[in-house]
This record gives structure tokens, sequence and C-alpha cells, in this order.
């Protein structure tokens, strides 16, 4: 039995103060919930508490609703949101491509394969190139071109495919066009980005020529929430892989496409488990 | 103000059960202490659990004697186990070397500057090369050589330097001797070894004669709790470089020096911040 | 343009001589062929000479077989093997498989993008599982049962598909079946496995579940040239992946997949980009 | 014996043309010469060639300069410039430091123990805090104090210290002192310093304070050849470490230490081991 087969997330944030961990811990204790694994974290910079717990329920007859209800009163009190997440479950998922499909390709072999406990329920793309692909995963493909003059209309049907599909997140995998402010805003803190190089050096366009013009022995690529300010978003993950002299602009390009990969599916890996907590500009994550 | 300068730690380990969260945090709420950080784990295959907690006491004048004596009857309740720790702690420290210096340099400086909160009392050998550098830094070195006929009264003197200093914690920086079963048991869970070879891979005498035979392309370093089966304490860190054809084993032999030192610095910093918990034979290790 | 587009590859080994690399540098000095990249490596314990040449003929009708006939006698002198390749070559291969499916996966996407210059022939299996994949990539897919009594019947029907084919290299991308020795002399030097552990640390089965139970800190996966020995070849590559006391045995089989991956599909474009030379029981890799 | 006890290195680079590697493999031949190992590299983009040869001498009387002498006027027809170093050479250094003190131990260890070729003639600061330090390693301690009005003095006297003392390289192990241009100049090529942050991220002060308020997940450290462009120089080495939201700026900058001792000294070796190339802004790079 895998190790989360049967265990329930809660994940929550509020302002700091004395009683955060124990308003958590007590009510779980009070519910008979057994705590397999349990993160908090108090940003002393900042005043934010954060905590994330796996538990057992008593019985396998747990109702996630009654919990809820019944925890939704003493978190108030502590100006606490949370999140509970039922064992199982799978987050639907929009995601957006242009013309390169090696993140594509990574995401739905862990998709199909149940590595990702995601649940794909479309692939938008500006350009009609990777529709095999996604067809052959049994996908809807959504192609919507975008120019400059149409691009509000573009993002208009984007949106509209993302609330059509219900999706809760939204993952950037080499879409490689700048989202409006108005779309970025909408999508705060569930849609996450991948940037192939270190951020933030290397903003922008063609990073990894810019990568080679510095002469860098290291490359890398960054997964981020979007936010207004492009290629600024609040950092998850970051990868990195060691380059020589003898590699040009597309040996780096070459090289960085696994470490794209794997930067971006561990994004989305500790997104959709609730390892991930957004505050201001900084995300606190609480990996195994 | 460093991140731990304030912060009390208190570490415990039971067998599972449910409430074992809950007892420590509810009694950290009472005691208005406020939790800044908290890992626990239950394991489920083995039926253990474990909680590190950091925590600021609500004032300056907090009595570490006074919780430890108000908390004991509740942690017995659970079977518990559990150590404070006061802030700016310096664990005592007795560090075993032969002739090989990197680790013992390294640890040195660590302590010299502060990075690692540990006293060193005293350095012993069985050799006395490496006693210019003890002074140096001001410490007592004990050269106590050893021959197969004099290594039980040779173990009894290091044991009496370890009375004798106080030392809570004993570190082979490559002290190249296998201790007799008598001192591991001794040592028990406060003696750790850095072994040169990703263990259980390559164990016993010249592991990187033993890699570059095999045409390994990784070397690595583990350190590990001592018990009295050589080789097979557990584990707390393990350290890894890569290496090429063009290395012959005395190349691995000085590649192997720098991950060496990363590794056991890494294990003894772990320790001494109360990070691991020791569970037959493997660790929980809460890493920041 | 990409970096090797134009370029053709000399890889030759010798015993050890004066010499060794003159012989082939003038010889392309004289063929006005312009050296881009070279490595030559000599290896003082065994007395092995290496080397690898990239060049640029001086015209574009430049005739490999010429070049060849040519070079044979120098070579001769020095006991000297050697391969020519051309640019753009890309290498008969069969894959080998069971039912994991992530490293055939990733070897089809990388050969489907070009990123591999290698053209699969087939795919083999002992299990019907994972037809579906190589049908979508348009490859032959054969199903070739295996039990014991059956074994050197299905071993001479693989055979046969490699024959048929022209494979020049056989990629065992997790067949988990062991190879009679008959056929691993027959694939000497071009049968490359991926097995998931840092040999030679957990030969054999479940090496997963052994590291689980020594509590290690890190997994790892070795690509090697098959041999007699099993677990034993040559090694090509190893990587490496940080784990904790929170991964249980179905944790790590499922961390190890993407550094199985990875050092599969690393050994595989090393080898067919002529950059790996055997010698004994020991590889020499002369990486970017 | 080390590998290297014997073997002389020629390091030679030119522009682009037909026949650069013969001219220096052939006439190695002519004496000889044992090519024990040989890196060549064209840059295609730029049009420059690089060879680091390392190679036995036909007798243990072998005389370097009239192989100097010899290969001088070859070398000349193509432009070419090349260093010759006989096998034990000790690269004499200077080492500039402020009050930062690690980066100055671990080369003083490497020193101390061999692992580095290099002979430290004196170490010079700004601050007087590490001269006991130096003292110990019984080398020369020059404490130059630096205000804005009596830098370019100060320089003179840096300068001085680097002349008489015949330093061939000059390491800056955490100076934290622009150099003026006319400095730089003075030391183009020669003169190594360590940035404390993955350069062109982070460029100026306080680096790890600057990561930590872009939330980073990865610190790093670069070595670079310095010039005038202030922490623009050509990088030699990057180093990374990862990073948590539970890292302070406080712990960023102690979990940096590390690896600004390993990407330094890294760099110091592959410089003195003749495996670096300077060529315009970026550096060539012949690792083992």
């Amino acid at each position: 039995m895998s190790r989360t087969a049967d265990t329930w997330i809660l994940a929550a944030q509020c302002p700091s103060r004395l009683g955060t961990v124990d308003v958590v811990t007590r009510f779980l204790k009070e519910q008979r919930c057994y705590i397999t694994e349990q993160h908090s974290f108090d940003d002393r910079l900042s005043g934010g508490f954060f905590i994330r717990t796996e538990f057992r329920p008593p019985a396998a007859d747990f109702e996630g609703e009654a919990f809820r209800a019944a925890f939704v009163d003493r978190a108030a009190e502590f100006d606490m949101t949370f999140e509970l997440t039922a064992p199982g479950t799978r987050m639907p998922v929009v995601i957006m491509v242009s013309k390169a499909d090696h993140c594509l390709n990574d995401l739905l072999y862990r998709y199909r394969t149940g590595q990702l406990p995601i649940e794909i329920r479309a692939v938008v793309s500006n350009h009609p190139d990777l529709e095999p692909l996604a067809v052959w995963h049994g996908l809807p493909y959504h192609h919507l071109p975008i120019t400059p003059e149409t691009k509000a209309e573009q993002e208009a049907r984007v949106w509209q495919v993302i609330e059509e599909t219900g999706a809760e997140l939204v993952i950037l995998a080499r879409y490689m066009q700048v989202l409006s402010s108005d779309l970025c805003e909408k999508l705060s803190g569930r849609a996450i980005n991948i940037h192939h190089s270190l951020l933030p050096g290397f903003k922008g366009a063609r990073p990894y020529h810019q990568a080679y013009d510095k002469g860098v022995k290291l490359v890398g690529a960054t997964a981020h929430y979007i936010n207004d300010d492009l290629d600024e978003g609040p950092i998850i993950t970051q990868g990195v892989e060691p380059v020589s002299h003898a590699d040009y602009p597309e040996d780096l390009v070459a090289k960085g496409r696994d470490i794209e990969c794997l930067t971006l599916s561990r994004a989305v890996a500790l997104h959709v488990e609730r390892r991930v907590f957004l505050h201001a500009s900084r995300t606190v994550v609480f990996d195994r």
C-alpha cells in the first residue's frame, strides 16, 4: 500500500500567534485522527504560520465535510485558512503549452501512470503541434491561436476552458506567452510556470542564449507561481545542471530539457500534495 | 540574530499511539511556549513515533528544569523519552582520530568559528601526528597507542577520557580502529563514525581501492552511529562525488576527502541539533 | 546548427605505446580533416590507450570508406581498433522490456524527438503490457514469453530479432530477466542494462527494498554493459537521489524511476556518440 | 605514486586553423614524449583553439628549457601561445582576504597538506583579524588598511607584495574590496575571485540577502577571473546548495560557506593545473 493511500491532509496558514499548532493538533486528537506526519513553521520575519498534517481518520467512513464544518469556527479564531484533502484526491488540471513538448510529455507520462495525483481535463495551446500527443492520451486539445490583436479574446477562451473543466490548477508547461494582469490575478496561487533559468538570473526571452553569453558553468530551471510581475512569481522549486565550454546555446537548450521536466513535475507534485504555502512573494515548502 | 539563538528544542520519541502529538503540543501551549518549527513522523512499518519541536519560551527567565519536571509524567503515559535543549547549548565532545587530518581539521574549524554547537573537550588518537593541530586550537591531545595486545587497556583509557571530560558525543573522525563490542555498547547512540564509502557498498578496508576495481562512477561517504556490527550502524548522512576513469585509487582518496568532511560535519550538526532519532537499525532525521 | 551536425567521429583504442596519438592526428592532418574536439587517455595501470576525435572533413563529399581504408594499415601497426562514424548516423537498436514502462517511455520520447541518435528497430518483451506504447510510436513489438523451460528457445528468438533488425545495440530497459552466458557473450560490449541500485551495492532482486532495510539516505541507479557475471558488468553511468526516513520501499521505487531513466538514457547517448571504451571490467568515458 | 607526479603539462591556445593539433602532437612524438592525457577543443563560434596535454618525457633528465626553445618557432607559425609546466611545480600565490576566514582556512589546509600545488608567499588583508591563522601556517601577513582616500596607495603596496613575492596568481578569498581598473588590468588572467552567488544573479553586495528576498530554493557561489567589469569576469567554476523557507539570510550565509570554499579551491586547482583557458569573456575548462 502506498504511503498516503489512507491518509488525509490538513494544510493551514494564519498570522503568527500563540496556540496555532495546538488549535490544529488538539482538534485532531478530539476527532481521534492519528497524525502520521506533521510539519509546521513560523516565519519570524513576516509573522506567518504554516502547518501541514497527514492523518489517518478513526474509521473508514470518516466524513470530511463534518470535520471541516466542525473545524471552521476554531480556525476562524486564528484567522486561519485551511484545506482538507481526502486520500486518493486527484486535482483537476489544465495544461497550457506552445510547441515544445518535453514538459507536456513528462506530465502526461506521470499522469497516465498515476505518479502524479492529477486529473488532466484539457490541454490548451496557441499552436496545433501537440494535438496528437494529447489525443493519444485521450485528452481534449484546445487550439487557441493568439496574436497581439486577439489576446484578450484568446484569454477569455482560455479562461472559459479553465472554468468549464473545473480546473483547480493551471500548469504552464512552456506556454511561452505572457498572461495579462487580469488572467494572472484570476489564477493567483493556482498557476505554475516553468522558466528555463535559475531565476532571477536570465529573466525574459532565450535564457539559455543569455547563459551561453555569460559563460556560466551551471544552467537551471525554476518553477514558480505566476504573478503580474513577469518571471518574478514566488518560487516553488529550482533545479540545476552542469554545463561546459563545449556546450553551444543549442546544447544548453537540449541539456536543460531534463531539468525543466523534473523541476516542473516536482513543483506540481508538491502543490497537489498541499506541501506549498504561498506567502507574499515567497513560498513555504514542506518537502518530505 | 541567528535563527535558533532564542529557541529551545524538545525532541521526543515513543511507540505509536493516538495522542502522541497532542501530549506535546498541548503542554507547550499550556506553558505558553511558542512553537517556531515542528516535525513529527510516525513510522508505519515499525510503529515508532518521533517529534522535534523548536519553541520560544514565554519569558527570558524560562526554567528548563521546571518544564522538564512538569512534562515527565505526561510523557510517561506514552512511554515517551524526551530531551530538552536550551538555546546556546554546546554539546561536550571527544574526537578520535588516527593519522588522516582532514575531518579533524574541518571539525576544528567549524568548532572554532562557532558553526557547530559543540564543545570539544579532548582529541584522542592512537598516533602522535595530529597533536600540533589540536594544540593550536588549545585542546588536550591524548596519544593512546594501540596494539592487539593492549586493545582492552587502551579502550579503558579512552573510556576514561570520555567519562572524565563528560563527553556526550564521540566523533570517530577517521579513527581507523574497530572498537570492541563492549565499547560500542557503552557508546550506543552517541558515537558517530565516518566511513569512506556509500555503505553498505565497500565495507571494510580500503574502500576507494575497492571502488576503483569495480570501476564505479560515483564515490561517497557515510556517517553512521557505531554499533557492534562493523560498518553496519544506523546511517545518518551520505554524500556522493562523481569520478571518472582518469581517477586512480589515490585520486579517489583525494577526491573523497571533501565529501567525507561534509558528510561527517553534517551528521554531527544534525545530531547536536537533536534532529536525529535512532530507531532499531535506522534513523529518522528531521532536516530543515 | 547543432554542434555535431557536420562532424565525424573517430574512436580508437590500442595498447599503450609511443606514437599512439600521433598516428591518429598526423593522419587527420594529412587528410585535411579539422579536429574540433579530442580526448585521449592512457591508463597507466592497465596499459591501454583510448582516443576520441571529432573532426570536420575538408569537403562535403568526404568519403568515409576511403578514409577508413587508408587508415587501416597505420592502425594495424599499433594493434589499434577503430570506428569511424558519419554525422547524422543513427545506431540501430532493439529495446528489451518487461512490465515497467518508465525507461521505455523515456527512450521512446528521446528517440521520437531526435534527442538520441538511435533508430529503434523493435521492442522485445516477455510480457504483452507495453505493446500499445510501442505501437503508438510505430514500432514492431515482439511478445516473447519466457519460462525456465523455454528460456533457450526464447533467447533464440530474441537473437533472431536482433540479427534480423541489424541492431548494433540492445538496451535492457528494465527487462528483469537474466540472460544466458551464451547470449551475454554474443552481446558483449553492445548491450546496456539499467540496474536500480548503486552497484555493486544491492545486487540482485528488489534493491530498493534492500536499500530501505539498510536505512540508506541515497538511492541510485547504474547503467552497465552486461556480461556473464550478473550485475557486475562494466559501469558506464551512475546516478543518485536523496531519500529520507519518510520514504517507504514503494516510495523508493517511485523516486528511483527518474534517476533510472536519466542514468540509462545518458549511458545510451554516451555509447552511440562513441564516448565509451570498454577495457576489461572497466570503461573509459570521454564525456563532454 | 600520484597520477601526475611524473608528467609534464603543455597548455596552448591559438586561432582556429588546420593543423593546430598536429603541430603539438607531432612535436611531442618527435621528442619521444608519451602523451598520457589530452584534451583539445575548437570553439566554432569564436574561432579559438585550445589544447592541454599531459605527457611523460623520454628520460628523467628531460630539459624543459630545450623543449620550450625547440617548440617556440613551430608555435609561432600558428600564433600559438603556450605554457610548459614541470611535474611538482608549485605556483607562487598571494591570497587576499578581509575578515571572513572560511575560504582562507580551506586554502591553507589544502596548501599545508599538499592537496593544492601552490606555494603561498603572503596573505594580504585590509583588516588585522586573520593574522594568527596566517602566522600559524608560517606565512607573512600584510595588514594594509584601505579607505577611499588611501585606495591608490594601498593598491600600490598590494602590487608591491605581489611583485616582490613573485606571485603568479592572486586569490581573492572574500577580499570584499573592488579593485581599481588599473590593478584589474595588471592582474588580468591571474587573479581569481570568489563571489557568493550564482553570477550573473545577485551581483553586488549582500547576495545572500538578495537571494532571501527573492525566495530562491538554491544558493550558489562563482569563482571567476577578475576584470574591470565588477562581478562580470570570466567564470571558472560554480557551485550550488539547496536551501529552504526555513533558512533566514544569516542561515544562507552559513550554508553558503562550504560551497564557496569548494568552488574557489576547485577553480584554483584547475588554474594551477593549467586546465583553464581564458578567451574573451569566457573560459574553456578541461576538467578530468
